[in-house]
């Protein structure tokens, strides 16, 4: 039970506690962990001698910390826990929670690589049957291995930073013309982040992942259709994503999901060994998309095809090393029903059933002013609910 | 003219000067200028007055330095330039110059994004002939845009770093099957390093290349064609990538290179407004690629469709910000001759026509042992040539 205010019943009790960065007016930034309406200023509590961590906590990013290791996340995580928990700690403990509103939250980890994965299968098949009717929805290695592709790690940014809508080459049957996307969509997915690094030319096993990722961070992979579908032959996507991919402020570490760990889908035909997980684990997030401030969507994280640990495997089977700070997002999260799509081009099929909102306005991809807003829940222990960090972006005229 | 021993007449001679980040003995690694067969000790330089990079040249990469702009590049270059060529300087300077044998060479810059373009276009005719015999060899986007994809930044390492065989999967009649590569390629690229970043949300235009990009690297993107082929529907390459790049461990500065800009090939139809460079502009930088030490092919850059500047107006027209470090490579350099193509995918043409070596032996794809070396030389000022660093690796075996 903690002694925080309004921690009790919150989403963001102690039984969850995800780690950002934040900045509160002239001071340097710093690492935060987030309790009810509050941060608790870590580099404060680290600094007077209240939690331990080889000085990563005053840093401007979660990197430092993450590259300590699993022991040292359980370690701080349970030391923050008796101070927000046990009355002894609460003079010294108090001074250093800052309302929420009075913070800056920036981007929590420097970007090491960007991927992106595919990995839901009714997304995968939703956009095979919307850009290829009449042919099979997946592609033939679609169930063989977690397809994915690197993105542009420099341009992502840390929820709430505004969406310049991009420009770019479409095709037209005049021929390609430039200018601002007119498909600019969202793609609702669910983010890792690795702490610890892996050697060149070894490879991470599939039961290794939690030795590697510290956490978890909603993603809003934004995507402009048309500059996608004129550049992607054949080398895949590039500029119709690297222009913007937000991430929430605040990283859910692994052990907050203790409870969120469920089946995940049977595979058939069988995974090769690398990508054989025993037991074969997804999470149950639950997510839900918000289109100006009305839900349009609830994409289950739980019907995903493949599963991080899996991801992780398939990443570094060629021997790839990974970095502190890499990040690989799921790929769009649609679920088996149309309202529980991760994108609007799935939402409105391509463009030809429009969304309909309460007051009578019809939408198909984003218009300027438009603000996407995705959060998710999980089940915590004893009956509690962990709630992720939200993303949201708001989109600005082309320039 | 240079008082240092071998540069007169030397492809290193002081028209040259490429950038390093080297280390000897138990000393901290720091930047350095090459000339004929020494390494000028640039952070010694600093450290004693003679040059002034603003700490810069103590640092263990170039992107310090490299952040600081083209005027200070210019007045480095200039004062590194008297430094060896005035005799007055002779005596403090001697002391800085250290053999090559006895420095050890650095990943000369910290990557931030790596993009690869596929700029040649008789390479990407010859893999269309190869992959998609009696279609088009072209897709039909290809000369409207350069294409261009993400790849690992985290995994791009220095001239003479192994290679470790990559383990993937690979279709096969019988289903996909896991194991070491069987078609281990290269490919032979010219890279670009940027040293003044940019804005999100904004672009770069074409005429404002030399504004941003630092100078140019050979790189070898080594392919594992098998597992690319299995893999690179429909989100492009991945793992057949990015177990390895190799990248020179010298930086040749764009003004080393004055007197080898030459009109890039007429482009049509005609390219649109924000790709259109006045003057056309293509580097005319001879390859040559060794295959454990026999001279396999001599690709020329000359050749290239779309030009540098070209590449980096298209990463940016969506407002992807650029970093300090982003590196984007070229494409395989590919000229119309057989002898001219930088892969083995085509030199073999897809491994039907084995190349057979001078003592007999016969090669399709890399073997483990194999060591393959890319060399490249321009025309520099007054008749002389520059050399570009040159980039190596050998083939390790699968772990």
């Amino acid at each position: 039970m903690s002694w925080v205010t309004g921690a009790a019943g919150s989403a963001y009790g102690v039984h969850n506690l995800p780690y950002g960065v934040f900045r509160r007016e002239a001071e340097q930034p710093r690492v935060g962990v987030r309790v009810a309406d509050f941060v608790l200023d870590l580099g404060g509590a680290e600094a007077a001698g209240l939690v331990l961590a080889a000085g990563a906590l005053g840093r401007p990013s979660l990197n430092d910390f993450m590259s300590l290791g699993r022991p040292q996340w359980t370690a701080v995580r349970q030391r923050v826990t008796e101070l927000l928990t046990e009355d002894a700690h609460r003079a010294d403990v108090e001074p250093l929670l800052v309302p929420l509103e009075q913070v800056e939250l920036l981007l929590p980890f420097e970007v090491a690589d960007y991927v992106d994965f595919y990995s839901s299968e009714q997304h995968a098949a939703n956009v095979g049957q919307i850009f290829r009717p009449g042919q099979p929805p997946l592609l033939p290695n679609w169930k063989h291995l977690p397809i994915g592709y690197h993105g542009r790690a420099g341009t992502v940014v840390v929820s709430g930073t505004p969406v310049v809508r991009p420009t770019g080459q479409r095709a037209t049957p005049e021929g390609p013309v430039v200018g601002p996307s007119v498909r600019l969509d969202i793609e609702a997915e669910v983010g890792f982040v690795v702490g610890v690094p892996s050697p060149l030319g070894s490879r991470v096993a599939v039961d290794d992942f939690a030795d590697h990722v510290f956490g978890v961070v909603l993603v809003n992979d934004w995507s402009a259709r048309d500059v996608q579908a004129w550049e992607y032959q054949p080398l895949g996507p590039f500029l119709g994503k690297s222009f913007a991919t937000s991430v929430a402020a605040w990283v859910t570490p692994l052990e907050a999901l203790g409870a969120a760990f469920v089946p995940a889908p049977d595979q058939d035909p069988p995974v090769v060994d690398y990508l054989r997980d025993t037991p074969h684990l997804g999470l149950d997030l639950s997510l839900a998309v918000e289109w100006n401030g009305e839900r349009v969507a609830e994409p289950p994280f739980a019907t995903m095809y493949w599963t991080p640990a899996q991801q992780l495997a398939h990443l570094t089977v060629n021997g790839a090393a990974l970095r502190t700070g890499d990040l690989y997002a799921s790929g769009t999260v649609s679920g088996p029903e149309r309202a529980q799509v991760g994108s609007f081009l799935e939402l409105s099929w391509g463009g030809t059933e429009p969304v309909v909102f309460a007051d009578g306005a019809t939408r198909t991809f984003l218009e300027d002013g438009d603000t996407v807003t995705i959060t998710a829940t999980a089940p915590g222990p004893d009956g509690t609910t962990v709630a992720l960090g939200e993303v949201t972006g708001t989109i600005l005229p082309a320039r």
